[in-house]
């Protein structure tokens, strides 16, 4: 069976994914920027962490093959195709409202980490704080002397990666709504995204 | 008043520091990684957030002059000095038990994740979970290709840094108790670390 799931554009979408499922992520516009998490399905304190798997893997971002860790050290995904030049990112905190603040807003804006929150309460689940996502098709290079940089994403519109999951989990995704930075390329406006989930 | 207090081998601990005063960590004994966290003394669901910190200053490591940033993108503390060459890590999660487990540990293992809660918990407070630490005196260089190195800290017997309290914080120290990998220099037994706390 395959489902299939939009992630609106500024939105956020959770489902539960079993062991051994595949979730495909789909860049569907290209240039788009999608937040991801995942938890354990049982105990959503354990949380997939970037900086867990930095530490096992060795790298700054994950690719074919590589497998991503919880804060328990434990293997939740395992990413399995990526047709997209593979420039993710765990380095950058999900964006908030606080962030847009520092940016110059002055009302509220649409975030990733609120998406978080949003959708999982909408699967019944209280989150205490937001992990650092895997941004998927988020370019953000960065220099041997330590600097960082934001740039325009390298996905074309259909590219797609596919994890599997080593555990029963929740998947979270967020079409980031970052409208006021070059992070989504030459055409700023957020865009939706799908992902589909399937044995 | 100058407050001086030791972090014993392998343990933590935390105390008190008001908005304006300074702290300076000290690398007693060179070559010894002291993980490091802060959080707002009257919301512990606040703390110094690594990717936050990355975010915003657009660098992987802080410097001299660097602010780094909690969660909800409040300042936190100033790096105002430092005598070591800087090689500091925001990239590698605090050991934990069960990292000692996958490093082969077959029983419990001292580790910097249990001794944040410790501290934590002598000051009365539970923590939902372990932020990235800020890992001082820890030397963990990248490549342009970005892999991720575990090398010998660059402190020298004396070195130290020194942080201005951007709010009123609990700051927390570990002095790491890692043993099963190279990131203690040539004498892999891990060391006390000290540090004041002044106006």
């Amino acid at each position: 069976m395959r489902q299939h799931h939009n992630i609106p554009a500024r939105r956020g979408v959770a489902c539960t994914v079993s062991r051994g499922q595949f979730v495909k992520l789909i860049s569907t516009h290209g240039e788009q920027a999608v937040d991801t998490w995942a938890y354990n399905a049982s105990d959503v304190s354990e949380f997939m962490s970037m900086e867990a798997t930095r530490t096992t893997i060795q790298k700054m971002r994950p690719g074919v093959g590589d497998v991503l860790y919880t804060n328990n050290r434990h293997a939740i995904l395992t990413m399995v195709e990526d047709t997209s030049p593979g420039t993710h990112d765990t380095l950058i905190a999900a964006c908030d409202n606080y962030r847009y603040g520092l940016l110059g807003c002055t009302e509220y804006h649409d975030n990733c980490s609120d998406n978080l929150a949003a959708a999982m309460k909408a699967l019944g689940h209280t989150i205490t704080h937001t992990p650092c996502p895997l941004n998927m098709f988020e370019n953000i290079p960065w220099t041997l002397e330590g600097d960082i940089l934001f740039e325009a994403p390298e996905s074309k519109p259909g590219d797609y990666v596919v994890f599997r999951a080593e555990t029963d989990l929740i998947i979270a995704f967020s079409a980031c709504p970052q409208d006021l930075m070059a992070i989504h390329g030459v055409d700023p406006i957020p865009k939706s995204a799908d992902f589909e989930v399937y044995d």
